[in-house]
């Protein structure tokens, strides 16, 4: 199979270009592609240099590079548009639009620097980053208060990487209590949770899922076994509709698909933005 | 200042449509946006209820709402085409161009349903979410030759958000580990890391900006003091340029910036993509 050459350019980070650029990649699933990322493009000579790059990669590869590009500043682009890549970029296709919409110039155009940190946003996810570490997997009880969202599940069930996407994407402060054995065979809420069940959401996932996924922890032993795991989930789904409690099953769910579900049916407000 | 409403309208978790729409929107700064992301729209009847809604804003507002979208399925998008938005799509803008280049034509076009988990890509990052917490602040020294990075810093500098935003996009094994007072007046790097050098990344920070972080957490005490804090940045930074380790300055940065800074100085190689 060919491999098509891909690179993502930008005078910032880069990460707008790669996953705008991603997801219309994940569209051709027949062609292989090789990825190269350039952050902080931010002159005209480094820009020079790259399209140099993109034009060796076209004659090794005998095809043409595709080039993901996000500039604030729009003449720093120039020497990419005379390579032999085929430049896609995002701004150029959209701006005109809106500007036209909105009845002002963009900063963009106005070749503005604004880029300064939103401190309100950065301090949201800051903070919410080191409230989900401090209330993961059961800790932390005593700032239940604070959660906009407390995970509830079995033990590698996703709670902890949901919890902290959440907090560094969007500024949520979620906390994660796991059910244990003893909450199963009582068939009952923890009473750490009982106070705070409007703010309870639950992970499930398939047993043949989480038995690999304990496995690859912790191979051999209880821990991972069919039966166990079979166990583990059936008690939880069972609380979950026992208590009322608005539950996901994560098995074929990116994190990003899990925090999106849950965001949008409980309506928890963002303090951030992704 | 009049506020505009935007819409994120996606069949899947619209995540893509927010990061595009939020980096075009932030070029604008006279304007303020109220913003609706209505994620999982996966058919023309759910489609058809949101433009009624967009329309509703349209008739409440006077102005018109700006729309933008990504559907991997194209059928579903059309009541939206026909509602009163601006409607700005990602995929219809670039797919085309795309499909002409590669010659095929997308899963997108065809109408295919993928969406399948990269299984492979979804595994490291959780592998390396857990990896950065059990590796959080000091922790976790033994697994230190599994690392791909190293951060090191005074505390509050940024460590542990940048180690799980890198575990989080990238599926990057980053572990951190705190300069502490004892470390700063012996001037020397702490012996767990003595072996580790060249995995090493620091962080530092504006005095004004650490004390403030630290006022945050722990109001009052020498913690947050002006005196301490220039006292450990100071010493911080020598220790790095007596070793040798490289650092960068998180003062005016995101943590998309510093991720993306450190990836691209060290050539850390991604286990995953955003």
């Amino acid at each position: 199979m060919a491999e098509r050459t891909v690179f993502f350019v930008s005078d910032r980070t880069g990460v707008t270009a790669e996953t705008l650029g991603h997801s219309l990649l994940t569209q051709f699933d027949a062609i292989r592609f090789k990825a190269v990322t350039v952050p902080f493009v931010d002159s005209v000579g480094k820009a020079a240099r790259v399209a140099r790059q993109i034009d060796g990669e076209a004659d090794r590869t005998g095809c043409r590079p595709i080039v993901f590009t996000s500039f604030v500043h729009n003449a720093i682009r120039a020497p990419l548009l005379r390579s032999r890549g085929l430049v896609l970029d995002y701004f150029a296709e959209f701006l005109g639009a809106l500007e036209e919409e909105l009845g002002v110039r963009s900063s963009h155009t106005l070749g503005k620097t604004h880029g300064m940190l939103d401190t309100r946003s950065y301090n949201s996810r800051i903070d919410a980053t080191h409230f989900a570490m401090d209330s993961d997997d059961g800790h932390g009880v005593i700032h239940y208060d604070q959660a906009d969202l407390i995970l509830t599940g079995v033990s590698r069930s996703g709670k902890t990487p949901t919890c902290l996407y959440l907090a560094l994407q969007y500024g949520v402060f979620a906390a994660n209590y796991p059910l244990t054995e003893d909450d199963m065979e009582s068939d009952r809420l923890p009473a750490a949770l009982n106070d705070h069940r409007q703010k309870l959401y639950g992970l499930t996932i398939a047993p043949g899922r989480l038995a690999q996924l304990r496995r690859e922890r912790r191979p051999g032993g209880n821990y991972a076994s069919a039966g166990q795991v079979r166990f583990e989930l059936r008690s939880a789904e069972h609380i979950y509709r026992k208590y009322g409690i608005r539950y996901i099953d994560t098995t074929q769910r990116s994190i990003e698909e899990i925090s999106s579900t849950i965001l949008s049916e409980t309506g928890i407000k963002r303090r951030a933005n992704p």
